[in-house]
């Protein structure tokens, strides 16, 4: 016999089966009832300021636990979240657009009613989702609705991207078959492929004759599900090992063998060398923006490259399809022979010191990050946002959506799902944030939401005056990269901190000891709750692939200058 | 001989030409370019703290002056845009999105940049505003470029809707054919019909039976451009005139034949009789959306009415087509022969009484708007955000997208435009927004902008603790419909005001006695820059159609405890 099930118990139940604890979003009058069902299901409600900050925070928190939610209304509320959904789309993050629609009888009844165009048209904003999700269903009737259900969020799993579900508002308490729910949803096993042994031997074949070999570990591994492999990997063959931007994170840093960021120019001169002359480059998952590969300069040539890349392997010229790189790696787990490896020539480690920064230097990008390194601890979660802090560091940081104001909701999602994964430990891990001070202003009122959920946030904000990232690309003068004036010092009280927190866990510094003095306080290193330093930096202060934009810059104004 | 123009000088001085001395939006690494020749254009540069407020802002400023305009970046910027150009089409503003697209030859290469998905499909986010908008165009050469953006503009126009303007970061300063400029761009007359003089008579006929004529004027009159002919009627009939919620602001409320906002069973008793006999309704531009129309009772029965909607007027149960309302009604008051008119029998009018006020009276939505009634001088705007404040008075207030959060922007759009037009003037006219503390979270950060523009502006944040309207609509007392502390009162000091100002221009009022002081104090009446009220009401103080809605539900939780 079959049991049913209130509808939004069913996708409720769903979300929760997999891993999902905390739902985002925002009331409207659509999607109401459908919120009565979030804390009986025992969903934590993250009331967010507004939609965008909703779906930037659901992105965050999908990083860290592989699925996230986000609960929006119909037209006026979904509408304002689009930006996130495309940036989870762009990154690959799992996130389940939730829209509460009008009732059925007035969908059907093409009734003019609020948030429409008074046009009896109500498809509009759901083929607007269509673009930017990987799925989409909409819960028109019982019979269907488990399945639909179930199909959005396999496809959210298995592409690692959002999809779109819309929930008219006299759906939720409908009964369905709750059948379904005794078997959870997973991603299905990738069926076999004739092409395995041969892929397989020619690239044991490559890894045995490899002498300069070289891994370079991307983001989209992620999805692919190898990162635990590649761990065997890199440990297996302790070979020299890099990751992009978006692979940031993917590898420990701990081991010998692993080099941090792979940057080709922008970063250091053994590294570019060691890559400039490999003969084999193991490229795992490639996320190839301009952005994530410093203007494609850290794409491995054809020539020398092995490249798992979706369901493609691609080795040398040649492309296979409808391959599993999990089931290969496997495979080549099991099979590999080590001592048939290259004792790979391992480039000179760069060693990061802090001996040339005095106490009275200015705050600048090339000194702040060096600094503010030995506060992290195995655990905490590190967000730069676009601009110079994704330029200065690169923990986990913007790779190609790079839309500014994304890291603050964000950070607010990945400090919740790092709560809920650490619940039952004792880790005192925390959540840190870099952000300038434009990109602050976008999204600043989750500052609250952060506050209201007692999250151990510590927030940078670089003050640099402006959008120094635009003034660097272009206008370094010009009006508009200019943002208005405001008291940072003062965010704390104003979003709702009590006084005497706010003033506890409130700093500033300008120069590199007043930094020094800041990180040494007890309230950064092991404090609660959220906690904000300001730090100024000069209005044109870059690095790296940003100067280089910069003095590009420079030099067509001179060249103007003097054409006149 | 044609002279040749840079692209944006052409499309900038179109702009002009109409109006527009203002530009919202926000830089971005595809829009640098452009942006470059706003200010050399004449246009002020209006930097926004986000593209939604960006978008807000440019239709609160495209409501005054007719059209507005605002630049956004591809992706990331344009989509968070989404929703204010949507709300733009919904309330029938005519919005200019210009977005600064990437250079011609990443788009035709297909590369993998950022702001994209990488995967060299550049058409998805302009293929999503095709939705919500009345026209669009690509500038992809020089010689369609100027037929294109004339096209938009006058759809624009015509059409009283936002409309979309690629421009690839390459083009700003290609140029193009400055030819058109020389005639500028106007709605085309509508051709004539051989109905006219039929519906003419039949119209004639009708007004010259009418025993108990009733003039409703509705939003879209504004779209058909009949406002000032509606004035003349309105005066040569001298018969009782109301609007609609969207119509507020278009009759002149000095007139004694002039009653204010017709609410049906929501407002005074008198007009509602008179309603309900009425043998002629004359329904101007009317939106027949639900929350426009007290739920469509206040939509005429087809019998009575003579409709005029977009191209066609409807008398009784025929509707002719391809007509102009502006050419109907100019031959109209042409034939009029106000001596075979009805004196009609006016209903009597409400007035407004304060005698029952008490100092010591705790603020709420039935007391609030009387006491702040005679703050109003003529030439203020006052703006109404979507919640309890659009309840409790109805001036210039949303009307069927009701996004909350729109009207702080749509403030600082709105009170740039007054400006603009008070330039030349001595007017002292202020612009006053009502705002709720929920729908304030939204957009908050916009009061900065308000400061930096050195903007008059009086913000009453109406502290009722959460979301009321979604309370009284359903989940009266659910946390999702609470909202974080914030400290209001901080706010213009932390949004960049000087300490004096803030200090002097911050009010809070929780008694009737209390706001009387307030709104004594020069500060409030004759003062400059953001000022800001502070008042608190009830978790649950509504009136009119939502104390209706908060009445049901109370009687649907009694019945349910009954049942238990």
């Amino acid at each position: 016999m079959t049991q049913d099930i209130k509808l939004a118990d069913y996708l409720f139940t769903r979300l929760r089966q997999l891993g999902v604890d905390s739902m985002f979003g925002v009331p409207g009058d659509y999607n109401l009832r459908l919120l009565d069902f979030v804390g009986p299901a025992g969903l934590h409600w993250v009331g967010n300021c507004n939609e965008l900050n909703a779906a930037y925070a659901a992105d965050g928190y999908g990083r860290i636990k592989g699925l996230s939610a986000l609960i929006t209304t119909y037209g006026v509320g979904e509408l304002s979240a689009l930006n996130g959904i495309a940036g989870a789309y762009a990154e690959n993050t799992p996130v389940v657009h939730i829209v509460g629609t009008p009732p059925r009888p007035l969908q059907s009844s093409r009734a003019f009613m609020h948030h429409t165009f008074s046009d009896g048209d109500y498809r509009r904003f759901a083929n607007m989702s269509i673009h930017i999700t990987a799925a989409q269903a909409r819960l028109e009737d019982a019979t269907t609705a488990p399945e639909r259900i179930d199909h959005v969020l396999r496809q959210a799993l298995i592409h690692s991207r959002p999809v779109y579900l819309e929930v008219p508002d006299d759906m939720p308490d409908v009964l369905v078959s709750a059948a379904n729910l005794k078997t959870e949803i997973r991603i299905p096993e990738p069926p076999s492929s004739t092409l395995e042994p041969q892929v397989l031997a020619r690239i044991l074949e490559r890894l045995y004759s490899a002498k300069r070999p070289f891994i370079l570990v991307d983001g989209e591994s992620t999805a692919l599900g190898i990162v635990e492999q590649l761990d065997s990997l890199i440990k297996a063959t302790n070979w020299p090992t890099w990751t992009t931007v978006y692979g940031k994170g993917l590898v420990d840093e701990q081991l010998p063998n692993a080099y941090g960021l792979y940057a080709a120019a922008f970063g250091d001169k053994p590294a570019q060398e060691y890559f400039a002359e490999a003969d084999l480059v193991l490229s795992f998952g490639p996320h190839n923006s301009d952005t994530n590969t410093y203007f494609y300069t850290t794409v491995p040539k054809t020539a020398v490259a092995i490249t798992f890349s979706g369901s493609t392997v691609q080795i040398d010229n040649d492309t296979y399809r409808d391959l599993s790189a999990h089931k290969i790696l496997s495979t080549l787990l099991n099979d590999l022979d080590t001592t048939r490896l290259v004792n790979a020539p391992a480039p000179p480690k760069q060693e990061t010191t802090l001996s040339d920064i005095q106490d009275t230097d200015a705050l600048a990008q090339t000194n702040f990050y060096r600094l503010v390194n030995p506060l992290f601890r195995e655990g905490d979660i590190i967000l730069t946002e676009t601009g110079t802090a994704a330029h200065g560091a690169a923990f986990f940081g913007a790779v190609t959506w790079l839309s500014i104001g994304f890291m603050l909701p964000a950070t607010l999602g990945t400090a919740l799902a790092q709560r809920e994964l650490n619940k039952d430990t004792a880790s005192k891990a925390q959540t840190v944030l870099f952000i300038g001070d434009g990109s602050l202003q976008m999204t600043a009122q989750e500052i609250s939401v952060m506050i209201r959920e007692k999250l151990n946030i510590v927030i940078f904000i670089i003050n640099n005056d402006g959008y120094t990232i635009e003034r660097v690309i272009h206008g370094r003068k010009q009006v508009y990269n200019d943002v208005p004036f405001w008291r940072h010092a003062q965010a704390l009280n104003y979003f709702g901190a009590d006084e005497e927190h706010a003033k506890q866990n409130t700093f500033t510094a300008r120069t590199c000891g007043e930094l020094r003095e800041v990180l040494d306080n007890g309230k950064i290193r092991n404090g609660e709750g959220v906690r904000l330093v300001e730090v100024f930096m000069d209005r044109e202060d870059v690095q790296g692939a940003l100067l280089y934009l910069l003095n590009k810059q420079l030099a067509q104004e001179k060249e103007e200058a003097e054409a006149k």
